[in-house]
């Protein structure tokens, strides 16, 4: 089969013929219909250090995939040949506390597909089944890819609930849009978004913010004023920049809450007494999305009327996988899909 | 001034002319621009057991309100002359368990406006300040004044997060149909509503609705088939009526919740076992208002699209109350506004 | 082996020598150490409606057990022979919505040992690895058995904090006695039991109740003078009998919670509205453990220094039986353990 | 009547006759019987930044209190002449967002009793009748008095159910010391307790402290070890120094909580990719005391054995305050209380 790669040690990826994968005890073969990229593949494909000590090559990139289930492994019982599904991309080992007590998004010893094993950058790929989620068929195949994506989005947006609360979101790459999408069907009130980019604020409005501006130009006591003066009730930071993450303490209001889900490159020097103590805040720290929880509810978003579309801007061949690494390198995109 | 009163203990109201009422320390005088009827002015109308024992006549009427205050008692200063507001009408003590610990809205010592001081079926009604709910001026003076209503059904809907959950509302009366409104508005996934009236299914239709149907005459079933055999993540009880009460317990799903808002006549005989215990249910309790959290919420859904002007079926001048309470009796209509 | 069995669809058990059990894919096999009685056992003996409908004979008894894993089938990684563990009672599916969100002890496809399967009245047992519960080895084993019964009671108490609450337990048969002991560990304030058993209470004082009473003999107007005319903040409801369910209903404070574990053996006529809705109660269905979080929780209580000794008050080998069956017939007892 | 105050800007604290204060409409005068030093107040002694800027001389300081009421304002009607009370410092405004929607202990508009207002560093004191808190006989004065800061502490400890949990309390001054106490009494597993005085270390011991350990001369590993390598279920930071808050990130498991109390001297540089993020911890921002939840928990607390004895070390006449100021200043004290 064609797949894409990351042949050894080296910077770049490659488009290479290998075997097709064979089901071990319990897994299925998925026929990829569309995979979606993720900033963590350009790490990847750039080979920087974390990458470096992180991925094994040779190895197969892509771990947001939907396609149909074409194969089953011995013991399998909760899918079917011909299921349409996506994929949970955290494989996680169902012992540990964390899994045994209702946090398997954190469970000590999980492995990521596409990084840890082969991922969904090419034609097939074996998948336990207890990643699979079944997924509608209203759903569209260039949309049903990055529900993994969109998952940590809601995860993020619902870890409490914004019915009718005021939000902030710090960063409208992909999560930060999604979260904006989210919250909007979930009954916000005022969105107010921020990126640095005029072509992301753009979309962040195309989703559903309220007021989405670049806080290099724009004063952010505008939150303030937007707020009644009351702060927000809820900020979400998606972008891990720390000029970010302070204006969420800063503008989230007294007994609020904030939700990490960006990632810093480097620690960030907080004023704990004045950030988070005195305000008597509640600080989430986002990762993954609550396995199955977070999936159920974002087949109800979808049904409620969740609209990602704006959100997806390109879609190429499984081949001209170097356009979609190119866009988002230079950030003029929303979400890029491949189709093997 | 004029005012519908229950003048003495017999069934009915009458119009009279009263003298204005006068501020005691900590209230203001509000200008009543619109009151709705509630189905609580019905019993008092009608005389039954319950009014009997707990109304002393003479007694103004009304207790969902929106005005203008228009003069301040001593001591005031959280609201000003020409403050256009709503008014909660449960007046609690601030100082038992429950008023200290957050939890006002079951304050052991409250009173009601308009059963158990003056209230708003009148020109002029004296508030303590505490109780008046500072209203945006997009909302107009005909859906203002319902927020006391209105926000039972908040309190109903949000006492844990609904989105992207699946719903069954027992009861289209017009709290039933608010909760249908507001869960729309939240981003519940899938609405199925039940009443026996047609014109009241048709309301639930109109407010969000996906399914809305009379158990007398389609088979409970439907609400399994809606959720993929699962039941609904969330029943509200709206009506009171036992078979409905039944209906959600009987179609939750195991670990689920139900919320019971409608008031029950008697006793009902529930199946503890198979109908709580063994499904791992919490069963809320909801009455009144969470002080102020559901204001503000309620404030806030506004701003996110809730649209409850479909169940604002008519408005009558103040003297037209009667046609108001043929109307509630009848069953054909939604909210009743007077104007006085 | 030894077991004791219903053989078929009569009352009463037998002794029998039967075939040593043999592991499947992913068991393991257990030597019972100790195994307790429970009610459910006393159900199944007298064979009575709810016996003959879901026991299907020949089947070993017994659902709590302690003892040491002699033996692994294919596939089992989580545990060693040697290893000495207590069993969850109960088989969950793993794949249905209630185990994929965190709530497993609502399974819609549970299977129980000792009832839908074999169990440990018996020399040895075969278990899924995923039910074994390591066990501290400072719990003696004529405790350590009766953990998984223990456990309802931890799910009740703890369902929310009672750290400085004031409680009523009603019903003082063992997961009453149980539910008082951990109540007493976890720092609940003012403990009111009630049974009408004096026996009962008496132990109940033993293993930490403040005041214990017979409401067929003092009046439960005591409860209201023990907690300054408030009311208890939780009401535990361990009995399933009407009366006992109705006192936690009247005695619970305005906001506060009832957890029903017992189960009524008939439907109980609730005043919804003044027992429930106009108090903004939360009452909570309780069946089994949480899965696990009720075991790591339990495990802690033990280290925190929970005493259950008392309520265990007899001790017979595993073919005395009958004695058991006898002495719980007739109410003068706490827990009994058999050692097979 | 005799006051130690700040009669100045400058350095140190003046013991003065004073006027005896007057009440204003709803406030009462309290007969101090006991007043307790808090680190607070040292800051004020030395006249530091912080206090410069906050602190308008002339000041009388004291924010712990316990007394009598013998004198009451105008429209005082929850307390009584001869009324044992202690006193909740922070006077709220009741009217900002935070006051109502029970969150008033961040409130925007607090003022606080000894800083913002006259303290009980004094033989009487007029305060609000709404911080006045009944407590029971039982409590001797001597620790009547410090339940404002115990409040502190029960707040911390309780934001979430700790029964059953392990614990790692980070700084042994008054606060941490009545944080074991208090997990002690709440039935958590284990408690391990750092500080860098075996001084303090050693009433950590005394007051429950499984572990007590300075983490420069031990290799912090050890509450891995201590609990299974799981680390613990909360970390409550309790000092505010930079090393002990990374010792809470580091030792607490994935999905676990911080809880920060303590205040930080300046920004701390946190690695919120590994401290937050990748664990999903929840953080929650500690300050003062839930209104008035906490005092209602404390005073169950009392009930169920709460033991702080220990914790206080010293006691002396007003008069001798600067006795009190430099065992603080040394380190070498638990609580001090003044008995003017």
């Amino acid at each position: 089969m064609k797949a894409v790669l990351k042949a050894g040690p080296v910077p770049g990826l490659e488009l290479r013929t290998v075997p097709d994968p064979v089901p071990d005890y319990g897994e299925v073969i998925l026929k990829v219909l569309t995979t979606s990229m993720c900033g963590t593949d350009s790490h990847i494909y750039s080979w920087d250090n974390w990458a470096q000590q992180r991925i094994k090559p040779p190895r197969i990139l892509g771990h947001e995939m939907y396609g149909e289930i074409v194969a089953l492994g011995k013991g399998v019982s909760s899918v079917r040949v011909g299921d349409r599904v996506a994929a949970e991309s955290h494989v996680t080992c169902g012992k540990c506390f964390q899994c045994r007590t209702g946090n398997a998004h954190v469970c000590k010893n999980y492995t990521i597909l596409g990084l840890d094993r082969d991922g969904s950058f090419a034609q097939f790929v074996s998948l336990p089944e207890t990643v699979c989620w079944k997924t509608a068929p209203e759903i569209p195949p260039e949309l049903a890819c990055m529900q993994e994506s969109l998952g940590n989005s809601v995860h993020t947006v619902l870890t409490e609930d914004v019915t009718g609360h005021t939000l902030l979101v710090t960063g409208c790459g992909p999560t930060g849009l999604f979260a904006i999408a989210v919250a909007r069907t979930a009954g916000a009130s005022t969105i107010i978004a921020t990126d640095v980019s005029e072509y992301r604020l753009e979309l962040a409005r195309k989703v559903g913010a309220d007021l989405a501006f670049n806080p290099q130009k724009m004063d952010a006591s505008v939150v303030q004023e937007q707020t009644g003066g009351e702060g927000v009730d809820a900020a979400l930071e998606m972008s891990g920049h720390p000029s970010a993450i302070h204006l969420c303490f800063q503008h989230v209001k007294n007994a609020g809450r904030v939700a990490l889900f960006g990632i810093p490159s480097a620690p960030v020097p907080l004023d704990l007494a004045n950030e988070v103590i005195f305000k008597g805040l509640r600080v989430h720290g986002i990762t993954g999305r609550r396995l199955f929880d977070t999936w159920y509810r974002l087949a109800g978003l979808f049904r409620a009327g969740l609209d990602i579309k704006p959100i997806v801007t390109h879609t190429f061949p499984l081949e001209q996988f170097e356009k979609g690494f190119n866009l988002m390198h230079g950030g003029q995109c929303g979400k890029v899909v491949l189709v093997p």
